[in-house]
């Protein structure tokens, strides 16, 4: 398959570009309202079309491109289940997989977070998190009905169970490191080496961190697909 | 092989980690002063010892992370051969081979953003083109002995004329972007696309770029592995 990791500077946000080499059927997951004009011209460089636009959930961070890409190419909008966007064109269950030429992604629930969030697992081997699993660390847990202890149950019971050598593409990374493995994170993350499900509420409670600057902007214009931030331009 | 792409977010710029799973030997790529400290947390929690620290150049937009990692881990410091790079342990040369287990890299002499640069074809596939070739761009010639013919020849008569589908991983990024290939920029990139040797350098001589912000630190610096940086610390 071709995959592509694209980064955006100002939220350190990963979004993939996944697509099957030979019906060139193309996917972005977790694509950045900014970006949009560099990832048409990608798919348009490669020769590709864009099928989805895939969530893992609804960000506080940053504004999907969705709403713009499926303006401008006709894909389809799709979001995990019981996500608060009525634009969507489709939710994604847990365990349903999405099939795409050659490409199979397989939805885990990932809740904790947010109380919609999806992990995706492609052609099984590369674990896309979102915001659940980072490379030596994990989302945070403290608004838009985060919850700490779904959140060690999600990485641990449905994430650390997947095989040693799946490979990990999480949505950000803030020390500059783009991939990691099941293996490594079971072995070397520090928010569940030696913690358990108590400490790691607690050790969660405890974060202290500032709300995403674009919080009261991000969440009700992704709830709507990325509209509201292009209309308001 | 175990290969995994590094970035440092103030100056931009890739590193690259290399290893053999076996063996667990492993190189850096450019690594970067500010950064050898998540390289080294990196290495030890994979397991694998440094055997070599390998630049592309000698830059002017970063201090290499070299002599910090060679102090701390007995690891070779290696550079193009011709630069201006006393403190190196070993040069490599055109053509050269350096075998490290399974891994095999091949040092492509490509002139033109320095007079002394390298590009590195690891195992075949996965090329490090450094600060000649970029995604859709290349490397500037305008200082540092920089020469817009050289770099056209190099890029078009020796990157040019590998496989197409060789990865390309390029020292800087600007647009997000992580990985290409030669098809893709023999079609795509425009600073080649359609231009003469003679159009290539009139274009380049005309960017009007301002220079590198640490560039007076950064090449005494680097001609000495990074040691002055460390010492001014």
């Amino acid at each position: 398959m071709l995959f592509r990791q694209l980064f955006d500077e100002a939220t350190w946000t990963y979004t993939y570009l996944i697509a099957d080499p030979d019906t060139k059927e193309a996917i972005l997951v977790d694509p950045v309202a900014e970006q949009v004009e560099r990832d048409l011209r990608i798919l348009k460089e490669l020769g590709l079309t864009l099928r989805y636009c895939l969530e893992t959930h609804i960000h506080a961070d940053h504004v999907t491109g969705t709403g713009k890409l499926r303006d401008a190419t006709g894909c389809l909008g799709i979001v995990p289940a019981n996500a608060q966007a009525t634009c969507a064109d489709r939710f994604i269950q847990d365990g349903e997989v999405l099939q795409m030429g050659s490409i199979q992604i397989e939805a885990i629930a990932t809740l904790g977070h947010t109380d919609s969030h999806m992990a995706y697992l492609v052609n099984g081997t590369h674990l896309l998190t979102g915001d659940s699993l980072f490379i030596r660390g994990c989302g945070r847990t403290d608004f838009q009905s985060g919850n700490a202890g779904a959140m060690y149950d999600a990485i641990t019971q449905r994430l650390f169970t997947l095989p040693d050598e799946t490979l990990v593409y999480p949505g950000h990374d803030y020390k500059g490191e783009t991939v990691s493995t099941i293996g490594e994170e079971k072995q070397w993350n520090p928010r569940f080496v030696g913690q358990t499900r108590e400490s790691f509420v607690d050790l969660m409670a405890n974060l202290n961190l500032p709300n995403p600057k674009k919080i009261m902007e991000a969440v009700p214009a992704n709830q709507e697909c990325g509209k509201v931030a292009i209309a308001a331009r």
